[in-house]
């Protein structure tokens, strides 16, 4: 018997990548296909000693059931942590946990999409993003991006023409993208929230990764300057790129009535994020701990990106062009085709595989108009060696 | 500026027990109220062993990224511990890992729910079941129960009547009702799902807190004895009643193409559920802690349901009518109106408070049919004492 699933399943298509991701499994291959920040840099002893504490001083609270907001002390931090990078006037209960930030865009698409309702994004973002909203029955719009991240004007001209639900951004070192949107287009899209009465959701879990200074404040903090615009911002932040994934622990910051009515779909969809893994971000982050950690990954992060930068002017010359990234996971690249190089990133990928390295071709990422000549690069978890080997690897697949 | 809300959200009523639970900050208040394990019984020492080891053994694995499905030690042992408990041949591959069992429910609502869809549930069920489907889309339509469980007949009628999309049970020890499903009811039940063609859900977080016996075996595991009804069934598992309701692991069991929807949904939805969490509870398990622990909190609940239910008989009489519950955290009880005593719960529960105890009253757990003499009262977190001098108080409210 065939089950009768929900038509909303339709609307999803999961195979583009999953294809192409059982090939990792070939023996010696050089991945810069992931999403993932490197497991060598994870701070295993400040996290064994935050669950140890988080164990010994409120185990009730480690272990039971907990509110569907959050712990409180981890809210707490999470507001401390939101303050010092500029949203001055962010209490604990502006926000609350989640399961990951995927969770918040969960729930930002339960609460917020009615079948049919449009969705702007940029193209290319988080193909999770398009999906997740996809499933509550969101048509996704995308918007173009150029070095300096969204087109503004693009992207008015498609908020008149389409006027969607809300707009969903990651303005800083954006997945797959790496683009960082600068200052004034920040102000200028808080701008467009106010004129069109349209929310924005800002999605950062890259923003603390940058690698010689620190990215403008983010449309949250921002806000503060632009008469009307905080109400019309929500803010998903985790700690999965800066401190563990496995964790799960993320927030979703925003206007008092979408936070209500999240918090009771979240009710509903996990009754709570787990309470021990709260408690242990708690304990970490109240410890003190984080500074240093994120000094680290940026600096690790910071030279693996200057070294896949190198290699790929080196190796690839005009057959690949690209920003250099100013923080994050990724470079995001075009395949020039100059000199009758291969202009098509997933042929590319294909036969990259032969050679013994792997990365993302770029057209999942589009939610409309896809860049078949795209592809994202990660030079997250590949040494320095494997980075500069990898591109070699590349450069021989694209002849 | 009013957000748009989507429109599934007036689908859902959260009010009536949060009004209730507000007035449980009361100073003395002994509370019947909750729907958790007792908090002492948490095995503390044993978690904390478990978590170190996870983190000594393989960090990575505990703090990146993990599959969807579940972290790969983890379903193995919930798989053995499903075979200890009588499905025989379930492996690994046949179960994924959620967020709690609320998630399960999630993804079950998120995978096959299309909006206007039938549900069958029990009268009384599991109040964020309701609310979890109803945000799909559901129209929820409750069987009624008596002392064995759902009545049959009546299934069947509304099976006939309403072709819901599916059947969700709580056969043992349910929430609210901590009733029992018969081993001929059950049975009856799977060849109902195969002569309708209907998936049977079937949610099972108290079956192991028996007290004196067994229960029968799990839908699930009669699943083999009914032809054809293996692929129509199922089944939600917790460790939160019996462990730690905090790491928030649950799982799902059940066909292939069913698992295969969730799992995408849930990629969708959190991505994962907590690396640490589930490589702390498959070091639990995989170091053999259960058994022990299971006995204890088997004992001690036990021991205090006896006493509530002693305490029932003698301080209320034939005011109050219920079964002894067998296993599980409640008794659930109607008020007869005997003598001319208070027959509305939802008044007895305001003038408990009053006396200095909460309850629960029974309408909010009806999808349809509400019974407003019903009520649900928590054996779980009180002790002998606290229970007999809580029932006073009951009694005292009721006069």
């Amino acid at each position: 018997m065939t089950l009768p699933f929900a038509r909303r399943l339709d609307n999803v298509e999961t195979s583009a990548i999953r294809e192409l991701f059982k090939l990792l499994g070939k023996p010696g291959i050089i991945s810069f296909a992931g999403g993932f920040p490197d497991s060598a840099m994870f701070d295993v002893d400040g996290l064994r000693q935050a669950s140890q504490q988080a164990l010994a001083e409120n185990p009730g609270a480690a272990l039971q059931y907990g509110a569907t907001e959050g712990h409180e002390p981890l809210r707490a931090q999470l507001a401390a942590f939101m303050q010092a990078k500029g949203v001055q006037d962010l209490a604990a209960s502006d926000l609350i946990v989640t399961t990951g930030s995927q969770q918040a865009l969960d729930l930002l698409g339960k609460t917020l999409v009615d079948p049919g309702d449009k969705v702007l994004v940029e193209g290319p973002t988080f193909l999770a993003t398009i999906q997740c909203f996809r499933l509550y029955g969101a048509q996704v719009v995308g918007a173009p991006i150029d070095g300096e991240g969204v087109q503004v004007d693009r992207l008015e001209a498609l908020l008149a023409e389409h006027r969607p639900k809300f707009i969903y951004l990651i303005p800083t070192f954006g997945n797959p993208s790496g683009a960082l949107l600068s200052l004034q287009r920040r102000l200028r899209i808080l701008e467009l929230a106010v004129k069109y009465r349209t929310l924005i959701v800002e999605d950062d879990p890259y923003g603390d990764l940058y690698f010689d200074q620190a990215p403008p404040p983010s449309l949250l903090a921002l806000s503060a300057q632009v008469p009307g615009s905080r109400e019309l911002v929500a803010y998903c932040g985790s700690l999965s790129k800066v401190l563990s994934p496995g964790l799960r622990v993320g927030w979703l910051a925003g206007p008092a009535a979408l936070l209500a009515k999240a918090t009771m779909c979240k009710q509903f969809s996990d009754a709570h994020t787990s309470t021990f893994a709260q408690a242990t971000a708690a304990a970490y982050l109240t410890a003190g701990r984080m500074p240093a950690t994120l000094d680290e990954v940026r600096r690790v992060y910071a030279r693996r990106a200057r070294t896949m930068v190198e290699a790929l002017r080196r190796e690839l010359g005009d057959a690949i062009a690209f920003t250099p990234p100013q923080g994050g996971l990724f470079v995001w690249a075009r395949l020039t085709g100059a000199g009758g190089a291969l202009a098509d990133a997933g042929e590319l990928a294909r036969r990259a595989i032969e050679q013994g390295v792997a990365f993302v071709p770029g057209t999942p990422f589009f939610a409309t108009d896809a860049d078949p000549a795209s592809l994202r690069l990660s030079f997250a978890t590949a040494d320095e060696d494997k980075i500069r080997e990898g591109v070699a690897r590349l450069a021989r697949a694209l002849r």
